[in-house]
Order: structure tokens, then sequence, then C-alpha cells
């Protein structure tokens, strides 16, 4: 047992979740099939970026932004029924099974063994929550924190909480954004591991990863011989 | 400072939250003008409750229920025009000024000086930070905990986090489901500060309140006090 404090991510990290709303942005598009796929796609993200300083993220914002934007194009006349249908796939997301990265659970039990390990994610509390019961990896964990943003000061406050200097916590995830970036300007280590679907305005100027803290692997079977590496940097 | 560790709830007990949704669903029932009040106000309530395993607590997930009961009681010929005003209300709830009970922010700074003060709050991640944000309040807390439900284990995790013994923690809100009967059942003090307005479906037996564990005020002000007693207590 090291003493780094290692944090993972899970939507995208340890379980798929983008695929959930990439299939259910098609459902969307293919409903309102009087207008290009495209437009839908660009209106509906328009509306959610603006609804996301006032929903924070999570399914329950993601379905009122689709009925709204199903209101914009249809000039308020979306049928009750399609609104039905709408918010039923939120249910449907909602109750998805989760479903682990290939490998996730191997990696996740062999991280508990070596490190202690916290589950470190943004979003729906509720959601998440139940997400983590439903994937079985909630006793490998000795913390969750579940938060509404990922910045520098939270990424500080959760190294006070647990008790580790910048140099020995390390967070692992696969959003340059939330997961890396916060990381590096609040001290810490950051482990890049991308998805095979990357999210949207996910680039970030290349400079930002150019540092002894910033670490990119393919998959998170390549993560403890990280850790080891930077165990042994930060006793050096 | 003792060494009590004093949790406060939020939504009503620091600053007013029910005449909100109450608020909401007489524009909700005006909005149905063709119904029974007293229908469309048990309908919705029984879709909220349908919903609350999905959606979880908060503005969200009320919403998307006041849009379904909307489409119930109009066989799917809600107006789009009405889709939108309901999702407007949300907006507008979301964006609400936080008003503070009276004497809450005296109370809460003489407790701030005396004891260890924690905020631990139900509800939605996202909107209970910003409220906490515009309450003005947050630099009095020593601790944020936002919690998805309020039962006996997360009252035991909190004693745990926070390092205190069941003896030395005690809950103040105005849920005698939610911040009383879980805490005593935790083996920690609940101090029970109705709020004006009762919610729906609060009522539990008389005798489970019927311990040294349990205490009422009618204000927070009263609350100082009373910790005193329960310190003194403890340290019998």
């Amino acid at each position: 047992m090291t003493d780094l404090l290692v944090a993972l991510d899970a939507d995208d990290t340890l379980w798929h979740n983008e695929p959930l709303y990439r299939g259910t942005r098609d459902q969307f598009c293919a409903m309102l099939s009087r207008h290009d796929p495209a437009l839908i796609d660009e209106h509906l993200y328009a509306v959610e970026r603006k609804n996301l300083a006032h929903f924070g993220y999570g399914v329950k914002g993601f379905v009122l932004s689709m009925i709204e934007t199903g209101l914009d194009l249809t000039q308020d006349r979306l049928d009750g029924a399609d609104i039905r249908r709408i918010i039923g796939w939120g249910h449907d997301m909602l109750a998805s099974p989760v479903e682990l990265l290939d490998g996730a659970r191997e990696a996740v039990e062999a991280l508990a063994a070596d490190y202690r390990l916290i589950l470190l994610t943004k979003g729906d509390l509720f959601h998440q929550e139940s997400k983590l019961a439903r994937s079985g990896l909630g006793g490998l964990f000795s913390g969750v924190e579940i938060v509404s943003e990922k910045d520098p000061g939270v990424y500080r406050g959760a190294m006070v909480r647990y008790g580790v200097t910048p140099e020995r916590f390390v967070m692992v995830g696969n959003s340059l954004r939330s997961d890396v970036l916060p990381v590096i300007e609040a001290g810490g280590h950051a482990v890049y591991v991308p998805y095979a679907v990357e999210w949207i305005h996910e680039q970030v100027p290349a400079e930002a990863l150019d540092g002894a803290h910033y670490h990119r692997i393919a998959h998170l079977r390549e993560l403890p011989a990280l850790l080891q590496q930077i165990a042994a940097a930060a006793h050096a």
C-alpha cells in the first residue's frame, strides 16, 4: 500500500455513458425527421449549453432540453405523444444497465489492493449513486465524491479532505477538460484515458498537456504500472 | 468551542422552499382550469411519487412530473405553449432568490462561533450548491454534505467522516421523516424545527418521538440554549 490517493472518474472511464446519449440523440433526430439531423443536433446542443447553467449535468436536464428543442423546431406543435416518448427515453436512460468498460473491474480491483481509491465524478447525485450501486464496484472505493463541477478548487478540496499533498494525488479519467487540466492546475497528477467516442468541445491546447504531471494511457490496464512510476518519482 | 457536531438541514430550515413549489403547483392548477384543482394536485402528487425512484428530489424532476401530469389530464393534448410555460416555471424556481427564514442568519452565525457546523441537505446537488452560494452562509459551515436520501446509514457515514460519536451528533431540521427519525435510529440527537407549511405525508407515529434524543423547538433562535443542554448532558 503506497500513499498515493487515486481518484477515478466514472462515466466513460469505468462504465459506458456517451453511447447512451448518442443513441437517444439519434432517436430524437429520427422523431423530427422532417428536419436535417445535423441541424437538430446543433440546435439541441445549443439548448443544452444554454440550460447547463440552470440544470447542471445529467439525464433530467437533457430530457428537458430535448423537449425545448422539439418545441423550437416545430413552432410549439410537438405532439403530446412525442413528448411522452422523449420523457420515456429519459426513464430508459436512467434505468439502463451499467455496462463496465472492458477490463475496468479487474483494473479497479487491482488498484484497490495497492492504493487508497476514490470515485470522483460529476453529474447528477442521485443517478451517479444509483449507477455506482449497480456497477458492483462500490465496495472497492474508500470514498465517493460526486461533484457538480470539476474545477481546481474542487480538486484542492478533495486533496485536503483526504489528507494528501498534490504530489500524491492522481486523477484518472477520460475528459481533458474535467479530469486533466484542473487537476494539473491544482498541482496533482492527471492520467488521461481517452474513451472511444470523444465528447464534443473537448479540444484543449496541446501546451497545457506538456508537463511531468500529465500522463496518457490507452487503457485502464496500463494504470498500475504507471502508478508505480508516479509513486516512485514522488518518493525520490 | 464544544465538541458537538451540529448538522443543519437547508430547505425550509434555513431558507424558504416549500412556498416555491406550492406557488408553482397553484399556477399549474390554474393552467389546467378545466379540471378540479384538488384532482390535479392529487394526480401530480401520484406522478411525483412514481417518478421519485427514477428522478430523485428536485426541480427538474418536478417539472417533468408536471409535464407528464398535464399530458395525462389532457389525453396528450397539452399545448406546446403550455409545456413551455411549465419549463419556464422550472427555470424561475431554479433562479429564484434564496430567502432566508427570519433569524436564520443570526442563528447560524451564533452557532458557527461555538460549534463545528455542517450543512446536511437532500436534493439536487447542483441546485443546492447554487442556493448555498447565494445564501451567503457558505463560509459559516465547516462542511457541506448534499445527499440523495437521508437514512440512518447516511447519518452514520457523516458521523464517521467527521469523527464524532452519535452522542455528540445533533441534526437540526424541519422534516420528521428525514431530519429526525433516521438520526435517532443512528443514535444521534435530532432537533425538530417545524416549518410553517408542513409537507404532505410527514406524519410519523408519536411514540417514535418519545426519547431523550428528540428535541423540538419553535425557532432556530432557541437552538443555542438547547445545544448547551445537550452538550452538558453529553459531558455528564
